[in-house]
């Protein structure tokens, strides 16, 4: 499904068709070569000091299904009933402290922010679909993967081929076809000082 | 320049080909519209419940010049060094609530990245180059510029056509000349649970 952003001034295909559609096609695996390139994507991201901060754990349900049900597993339910069908699962940690002093790393989270999104528009760029979520469980994570206590998880998400939006559940499928939306440019871009809006 | 980057699985080309130059051509400006493509790319990046935690503040040398200086002053000297070309100053700042609640947001800077991001891919892909710093006094900006206390200022970034390496001082064109690097794809890059390198 094409849900292409509406911008005032034309923006860079990648960019402008990302979306995060819910819909997976189970049946469609993601191979190992696609894993590497989004992986790779990820990996050459920016970063403060080049510290590469992000660190991903990846869960392929047709290499290895035992653990993609553990990752599967600190889901919040909400999420569950549409991510059963996406064929990866993904980790996404942050760094609290850099790796050559261990001192605290304040873009930690931003930079990994960074490396996630890049992730996303690759995803974009093969004909897969992406899909960040906030709403897991950090401590049943931290603990099934023996995850450090310097590293926060931030976010999992999903990998995989598009799917048939008429196969999710109705107020899931409502949400999919809805279009996307953001606030007005102004609201949040400013221009000289804080809270003078840019004008398009 | 071009720095792509090495990757063990080919990568989308504009996500290969970002990178962070030092070396701005303070003749070239860039236009409105230029600004307001970078903003848009930044908008439409993905964020948690769809708040959209991210702030800018933009500063164009050639339409505000006092303004643009004030932004200037808050960056390192290091940094100064070289930004002193770019016509472009940005602020990215990320808020620590969110916008439905006013409760704690903890993907603030995490989308915030995201967005960042987002902007410095679509100045590659419009024959720009962005460069994010972390070397600037937050107090001194949000002294300057009335940042609300729950904005946390992350990143201030530059725009702008690329310049010649060769106006460079002496250290920063040794840094501008070497090849990029990333650590190998495994050390941060895991399979199955924390520490089990991806293999390529």
């Amino acid at each position: 499904m094409q849900k292409t952003a509406v911008t005032q001034q034309p923006i860079n295909e990648l960019i402008a068709k990302r979306w995060s559609p819910r819909a997976f096609d189970a049946s469609k695996p993601v191979s190992h070569e696609q894993i590497i390139a989004l992986l790779e994507a990820a990996r050459w991201a920016p970063s403060c000091f080049g510290d590469e901060p992000w660190r991903f754990i990846v869960w392929d349900k047709n290499a290895d299904a035992k653990s993609w049900q553990q990752a599967f597993d600190c889901l919040a339910p909400s999420n569950q009933t549409w991510v059963k069908n996406a064929p990866i699962l993904m980790l996404v940690c942050a760094d609290s402290l850099f790796g050559h002093n261990q001192k605290e790393n304040r873009w930690g989270q931003y930079d990994t922010g960074a490396a996630a999104e890049n992730l996303c528009l690759q995803a974009s760029s093969m004909g897969l679909v992406a899909h960040q979520m906030g709403g897991f469980n950090t401590d049943a994570a931290r603990e099934a993967f023996k995850i450090p206590a310097q590293i926060t998880p931030m976010a999992m998400l999903t990998v995989g081929y598009e799917g048939d939006a008429n196969d999710l559940p109705d107020e899931i499928k409502t949400r999919e076809l809805a279009p996307r939306k953001r606030k007005p440019l102004g609201e949040h871009f400013f221009t000289g000082t804080w809270g003078k809006p840019v004008k398009a």
